[in-house]
């Protein structure tokens, strides 16, 4: 099942690349559009209420697949795959394409933003305990590249008790193109920032 | 041409919430992969090279449909729709569904740092002479709710030389929920950030 909606996801995500891309008539547009429509239809029988939100996985950890940065169901999520070091370094390797465009043949600086606060924020997670953003700043040095091989790194700086200070930065072939540093919190419950 | 290319991104749209959403069985989501290749498949018999860029309009502005935030050909957007007020006033109004989850039911704090980023730089955008971010600061007071009714909206502080120092937030039923100031500027040329 998992696997069967991963490949409906990765499907949707080539279909986002062409609907931006396309150069066809608008007969063959309004072609692809019914389709589209009828697939909508199918996949509507029967869904979720709201959003996907924070299920129990089958083997009892927490999975965020509607997450629109790391969710492996959610066709507007890259997705990140964010690994954990042992030296306690987060990072994450990507390409981004034509669907995360700002400067024409360039990263959005406010799609930059939003990888550096998950990566940072990840710095702070615990299984079951999330940590929600408090504040993020950003330096913008320079373009960050539409398809070429990117990565996101962050590290925890300090943490004063429930605070968890990261920083870190995007790389491209050029060098470091966005910096970053946030204080991440562990809030006391019910809150739900970030 | 335009209306019929806004009608499939919207389809699109409605597919990627069905996509993270959909509870029907394998088959069913299997058979719904195969109707979304074929479009992919007849979208991209005529692709642009690379992304969508910055091209001329029939009336002779810039359009940026493929951007991340306001591309009305990217089902990736919303798509914002930004307004600049007589009074110096920036904003837009939306609505944000399952794609932008991060915290269950709430809006991924990156997401709030992306469309901050764009309607703050909204302010210092001219014609043909578009900013790029210098640095962004991000400060997050309480959750913003996904399904709810938002605005987010900026203005300019002070301008110095190529520098415009702008200010904003995102406000939900319940408040404010992310406060935002940022420096953006306007390149010599050649430079693609922000």
């Amino acid at each position: 099942m998992t696997e069967t909606h991963e490949l409906l996801t990765a499907a949707v995500r080539r279909l986002i690349d062409a609907t931006i891309r396309t150069e066809v008539d608008s007969t063959a547009i309004a072609a692809a559009t019914e389709r589209i429509e009828a697939a909508t239809a199918h996949l509507s029988e029967s869904l979720l209420p709201g959003s996907f939100g924070v299920q129990t996985g089958p083997d009892g950890h927490p999975i965020a697949w509607g997450n629109v940065v790391i969710g492996i169901r959610n066709p507007v999520a890259p997705p990140l795959a964010v690994h954990h070091g042992t030296d306690g370094v987060v990072h994450t390797d990507f390409i981004l394409g034509a669907a995360y465009e700002g400067p024409p043949g360039h990263v959005h600086g406010g799609v930059c933003a939003m990888i550096l606060d998950h990566v940072l924020g990840a710095t702070a997670h615990q299984p079951g305990k999330p940590a929600v953003t408090g504040t993020l700043t950003l330096r913008y040095l320079r373009g960050t590249p539409l398809g070429r091989p990117l990565r996101a790194q962050a590290h925890v700086e300090r943490i004063e008790g429930a605070k968890t200070f990261a920083v870190g930065h995007i790389a491209g072939p050029g060098g470091i193109t966005v910096e970053a540093e946030g204080v991440f919190i562990h809030p006391k419950r019910g809150r739900a920032d970030g």
